[in-house]
Parts: C-alpha cells; structure tokens; sequence
C-alpha cells in the first residue's frame, strides 16, 4: 500500500509526557509524509486535553525513575526539545490531522466539548472512530 | 482493503481495568463492523482472565491519580457502563471474536486451561498467533 | 497481503522486563515467519539498552504486584524461559531484524552510539522510521 494513501489511527489512553509526546512525534512523522492521521482520546489521555492543562506537568511512566525523570526535566530547563502540544499543533497545521474526544470518556470525566482545548475537533463513538480505521492502528 | 475483510489482532498484557476496558471496546466495535477478532492475553491481563477474577478491582494506570480513580468509583456506583467483560462476552456473541491465552505466560503464572475463565477459548503460542494476523496488530 | 512481505515496526518506549520480553517475543514470532522486522527504541526501553544494561533487573508494570512479581521471580530462578534479550540476539540471526535508537531520546539521555549495546544498529529519527513503515505498526 502506498505510504502518503494510508491512514495512522491512534487510540490514545496514556495520559504521561512521554507517551503523549511520542504520540505527537508518530503524528508529525506521518503527516511530514502526507498521512492522514486520526487520533481517539481515551481516558487520561483525554484529561490532559482538558482546556488549560496541555503543558502542565503530567508525569512519566513508573519505570522512568529519578535518572528519567531528571533527564527530562534537564532538558526542559535547556530549552530543548518542542512541547508535544506544540508538535501536535503544528502537525495539524501541516496535514490532515483529526483529534477527536472518546465519548465514553467525556461520560466518565463528566466533560462536555468546551472544556477541551481547541486542538480536539470534535466527540466521536469508539464504533465510528474504527469505521475510519482501514490503515495502521496503533495504542498508545 | 476492505473493513470487513480484515482481522484484528490484539496483543493484550495490561491487567488494569481502563486498559482492558479499552481492548473490549475495541473489540465490540471491530465485531460490530463484521471484522474478526484475535486476542492473544499475556501476563497480567491473563492473570485477569482467571476464573472467579474477571470483576475484581485490578487497578488503573498510576497517572490515572485520585480524581481519576474517583472518577471510574462514581460511574460504578451509579451503574452507568457496562464491565469490560461483559463487553467482551458481548463481542463473542456478536461476532468472530476468539480469546487466546498465552503457552508462555501460562507457565509462568502456573496455570492450567481449567483455571482460566471460559471467555478464554484456548492457549497458543506466540508464532502461531502472530501467523494468523495478517490485518491490523494492536498491542495494549 | 502476504505474510512474508509484510514489515513488522515496532516503537518500543516500555522500560519493564515484561513488556521488552513481550516485544522480543513478537520480534522472533514474525522473524521465524520470514518478515522483517524494525523496531525503534525511544525513551526507557533505550535505557534498558545501554551498554553493560540489558540483563540488570528493569522492573515490571505496578499491575504486576507482588505476586506477579513473585512468579517473575521464581521461573528466572528455575532457569526456565530464555532472557528477552537472548530472544532479540537469536531473532536477528534468523531473520532480517533492525533495532534503531531514537535521535531524539539519545539525546535526551546523553547518549551516543558507543555507549549502546552492539544489538542496537543505528540512530534513526522519528519521521525516517515511519517512511520505513508500511506495514503493521505496534506501539510497547
């Protein structure tokens, strides 16, 4: 199958920083090729998208450790490196990229559409976000 | 290809309850979309799959936090959604959904079939699970 | 498609011992069915990785628990099943099995080539690995 025909779905459940920012890098690196990406929010994935929490902190898996944690804080105080909302933001700038609220999880967080940032398009079932699936489908 | 056509091939090893809950709505909505459905259960989603533990409490991601936790207690409590397993039982009614646990992750747990809850359908190795799937591979 | 055309890409982030033998285990599945396999290590699992560090004890995900734990524990102590890293090394002698280290995570942690494990084969960034990725994409 083509490379620039095939759509990367992300099902997006992890709510830490590097899981969230290597979703964003997975989308850039698709829609730099000319990729349709389509990305469900689901649980504390959805959370961080919660209108004013996209660049809190939002911790790192368990087995990153004082040795990772201080690595990624280092970086940060350098300024290196882009926010992965930042990645995102400009990914969608760049391509097709949709990012749409589980509405499961809008139940179960008790959220309604304008409590998310902008950078989520809309609320969608889990049913009709696997209708679209016809590519890669990935669990982050 | 076509949505229908197509196996999904889910590779399932988180135990917590919104992971499991995740790879069941998967599931029902693949099922609903008419597409078969392979799970292969490895290590502590396997341990989940025990007889007697489908409905235990097994936790959440630790960056679900407090609010989070407290967030899936009140959805319980007021009986909104239905249990991951009820979910999954579901999907196997609706459609061509097969449950397999692990050879590997069995011996390490200790287990035997007659252990495990009758959602699971059988155990299978690794290559042979990885042979049938020729569609979308997820791992949760 | 065929099977034995078909790429396995695995982005291998996980840090913990069972999700880096789960990786491992999928690896030699797909490479004994004569697919390539090309997995990118980003973040932790990179650490895991370093030089001198792939036996050391790198934990399990907090759903393990102290039995999950315990059973870990006690087949190691049997001698039984083989480390995930045996299983890498003998997968990329059977079959055609490329590990990359992630450019943005070597950075991260300070790394360069030299202080990686020689089963580890070049640094490849984000965008170069999903060009190369055209068939099942897996996220660990």
């Amino acid at each position: 199958m083509g490379d620039g025909e095939q759509t990367l779905t992300i099902a997006l459940l992890s709510g830490t920083d590097e899981k969230l920012n290597a979703a964003a890098l997975l989308t850039a690196g698709a829609a730099a090729l000319g990729r349709k990406v389509d990305i469900l929010l689901q649980y504390w994935a959805l959370d961080a998208f919660r209108a004013g929490n996209l660049t809190k902190d939002h911790g790192l898996a368990p087995e990153a450790g004082p040795d990772g944690a201080a690595a990624v804080r280092r970086l940060q105080a350098e300024g290196g490196g882009q926010h992965w909302s930042t990645v995102l933001a400009q990914a969608k700038q760049l391509g097709e990229v949709r990012v749409h609220a589980c509405s499961l999880s809008m139940d179960l967080l008790g959220l309604a559409k304008d409590d998310l940032d902008p950078l989520v398009d809309d609320v969608e079932g889990v049913t009709a976000f696997m209708l679209a699936a016809d590519g890669q489908l990935v669990f982050i």
